[in-house]
C-alpha cells in the first residue's frame, strides 16, 4: 500500500521553499520507488484564512491518517493582531499535541562549506554536529492550570503551570539515548534541578533510563550553564536531552552558532516514529514572495522524513549527499551566500538539488 | 552614621577572591572617605556547615540591617549530596527573596584588551555593551504550588507554578527603562508571549509602562529569538529586560558572548536601590584554594556597590579605573590569560588593583 504524506506549506516563505521539497520529494519517490502519495492542506495563517482557525479539525484528520507530514513554516504580521487563541502558532502546538509528536530532533550542524556563515570563530566551531532532543508535547507549553485573572486588589495577574509527569520524561529519554547510541554515545541532559521541582524528576528519571543504557556517556547540565557552554566550547556536546522551554531556547541558540539556519530540518515524531518534518526557520515574511529564500532546510527535512518515518536510508543519504554537492558547486541563496560564490533563488536552488540527485 | 556592608566571602574560590575584593573596598573607604564598616558571615555551604542553614536567621538579620551586601559565590560538590532543601543555592534564593532583590541587573561587556578571549569573531563583539535587567524574586524560581508526588496509576509527577502580578512587572520594566535612559535609549523586553499567559501579561504591562518613557525605543523579542541574536549580531541590544528564568538563561549566555566571565560583576536591587553584589561567575570548586581565581569581578562588583547603593559615582569610577590600567599592564589571571600577557595570581591581581588605585 502506498504511503500517504500530508504537505503544509504553510505562511510567508513556506509555499516557496515547500514547491522546491516537493520536486526533491518526488524524484526520490521515482529514482527510489517509494510509493509515496501526496495530498495538500493549511496550517497556520493560511488555515486561519482558508478556514478560520489555525489547524482546522478536516486537517487535523488528514495528519493523523497520513503516515509523515511536511510543513514549511508558520505564521506572519498579517495574524498579529487577531484573537490570540487563533493565532497561527496555535496550530502548531495543537498539531503537535494532537498527534502526539513529543520527540524533537534538531540538528545544529555545521556545513564545512559554510564555515565562514558563523559568528563564531572557525576554530571555535568547525565540524560542529550537535543534535538536540526536545521535549515537544509537555511542560510549560500545555501545563494547566494557565491563567490571567484580576485579584480582589483590582491588580491584573498570570500563571503557567509546569508539569512533567515520569512517563513523558521517561520516553524522550529514551530517544535520547538512542540518538546518542547512533552517534557518539554522549548524551548531555539539560534541566534547572537546583530550583525546579520538575526538573528534579526530570534529572531523577533520565538517570532511571540511563541504567539500560550503559554505553552512552550520560551527564546533566543547568540550562543556564547550557547556554554558556553552547557559546564557548560547543563541541563538547554530541546529543542533549531538554525539556520544551529549554529545547526551545537551546536549540535556537544551537542553530544560530552553525551561521546557517537556512540549512537545518527538524523532525517531531510520535512513539511510532510517525512525523512532521520542517525547516529550523521561520516563516520570514519579510523575504516571503520574492523567491530568494533558501529551500535547503525543507529538502534536507524531506531526508529527515524519508530517514525516521519511512526508514529509507539510501534516499535519505541521496539527498543529503545532493544538498552537499550544491554547496561544493557555489551555489548560495542569499542568506548563506559569501564572496566568491554564485548567488542562486529559490527555485534555482532546488533545480540544481534535483539535478544533482 | 557610617554605611554598615556585610560581606559574605561564601564558597569555593568566594573567600580568595572577597580578600582581595575587601582590600580595594578598604582603600576606597580611606581615600574617598566613604566612612564603612564592614561585617562578615557565611551564605551557601559554608553557612551549611557552620548553621546547618544556607541561610542562618541570624545572618539574614545582618542582611537586613546593612545597608549593601558584598558577596563571593556559593555552592561545591562538597554539599551536592545533602538534603536539597538546604543546599547551598537555596540560602542565595532565600536572600534574594527575603530582601526583595528584585532587580538584577548584570552588565556583559567586552573589555577591549580581553577581545581575543570571545569564542566570537572580533567583528561580532568589539566594543559589546550589554546591559541584563533580570527579575529576581517572581516567576517560576519562587511560584506556588509546587509540588512533586505520586499520581494514582503509581507514575511520579512533580509540577512548577510561572505567575507574575502587574506590580512585579511594572517595578521591573521600570528598573529597565530607567537604565536605559541612562545608556543608549533602546529597551528589549524579552518573554515567550506567543506561548505563555505570564508573558501575554508581561509585554501588555512593559508596554504601558513606556508610556512614561516615550525617549526609550522599546521592542519586544521571543526568548528563542532572543537567545539566537545574542550569538547572531549582539551588538543589537542595549537593554533587554526580561523574567527570572529567561534572565537566568540568557544572563548566562550573553557574559560567555565576552569570554571573560571572570570580570563580570552583578547587582541585585530592592526599591531602594539597598543591594547584593556579586560576581557573575560560580564558586569554580575546581580551582578554589589554589590562589588562582580572578578576582576582579568581584572587585567590580565593589564599584557597582559604592555606584548603585551608595551613589559615590567617584570612588566607583576610579576602581573601575584602576582595573582597567592593571589590564593595561598586561596583567592577567589564568582564566584570561592570552600570549604576550604575565600571568599574576589572585593576591597579585588584587595588590595590582590597590597600586592602580
Ligand atoms: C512558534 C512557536 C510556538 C514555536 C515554539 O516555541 O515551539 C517555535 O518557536 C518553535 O521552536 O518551533
Ligand atoms: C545558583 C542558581 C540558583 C542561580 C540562579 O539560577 O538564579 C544562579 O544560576 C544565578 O544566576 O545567580
Amino acid at each position: 500500500m502506498s504511503k500517504q504524506i500530508l504537505v503544509l506549506p504553510g505562511d510567508g516563505i513556506g509555499p516557496e521553499i515547500m514547491a522546491e521539497a516537493v520536486k526533491v520529494l518526488k524524484l526520490a519517490n521515482d529514482k527510489f520507488q517509494l510509493d509515496l502519495e501526496l495530498s495538500y492542506d493549511e496550517l497556520g495563517g493560511a488555515a486561519v484564512d482558508k478556514y478560520g482557525v489555525p489547524l482546522a479539525d478536516e486537517t487535523l484528520e488528514r495528519a493523523r491518517a497520513a503516515d509523515a507530514i511536511l510543513l514549511g513554516a508558520v505564521g506572519g504580521p498579517k495574524w498579529d493582531a487577531i484573537d490570540p487563541a487563533i493565532r497561527p502558532e496555535r496550530g502548531l502546538l495543537k498539531i503537535r499535541s494532537q498527534l502526539g509528536l513529543f520527540g524533537n530532533l534538531r540538528p545544529a550542524l555545521l556545513y564545512p562549506q559554510l564555515a565562514a556563515a558563523s559568528s563564531l570563530k572557525p576554530e571555535i566551531v568547525s565540524g560542529l554536529d550537535i543534535l538536540i532532543v526536545r521535549e515537544l508535547t509537555g511542560g510549560i507549553y500545555f501545563g494547566q492550570p494557565r491563567e490571567s485573572k484580576v485579584l480582589e486588589n483590582g491588580e491584573r495577574m498570570a500563571f503557567d503551570t509546569l508539569p512533567y509527569s515520569e512517563s513523558e520524561i521517561r520516553r524522550i529519554a529514551k530517544v535520547g539515548f538512542d540518538m546518542a547510541r547512533v552517534r557518539n554515545r554522549k548524551l548531555c541532559s539539560v534541566d534547572k534541578a537546583n530550583v525546579l521541582a520538575s526538573s528534579q524528576l526530570w534529572r531523577a528519571v533520565v538517570e532511571e533510563v540511563g541504567k539500560d543504557y550503559p554505553d552512552v556517556e550520560l551527564s546533566h547540565m543547568y540550562v543556564d550553564n547550557a547556554a554558556m557552554q553552547l557559546v564557548r566550547a560547543p563541541k563538547q556536546f554530541d546529543v542533549i536531552v531538554t525539556d520544551n522551554m529549554f529545547g526551545d531556547i537551546l536549540s535556537d541558540e544551537a542553530s544560530m552558532l552553525t551561521g546557517s539556519i537556512g540549512m537545518l530540518p527538524s523532525a517531531s515524531l510520535d512513539s511510532n516514529n510517525k512525523g512532521m518534518f520542517e525547516p529550523c526557520h521561520g516563516s520570514a515574511p519579510d523575504i516571503a514572495g520574492k523567491g530568494i529564500a533558501n529551500p535547503l532546510a525543507t529538502i534536507l527535512s524531506v531526508s529527515m522524513l524519508l530517514r525516521y518515518s519511512f526508514n529509507q536510508v539510501a534516499a535519505a543519504d541521496a539527498i543529503e549527499q545532493a544538498v552537499s554537492n550544491v554547496l561544493d558547486q557555489g551555489l548560495r541563496t542569499g542568506d548563506i551566500w559569501s564572496e566568491g560564490c554564485e548567488k542562486a533563488n529559490t527555485q534555482a536552488m532546488g533545480d540544481a538539488v534535483v539535478a544533482a540527485l
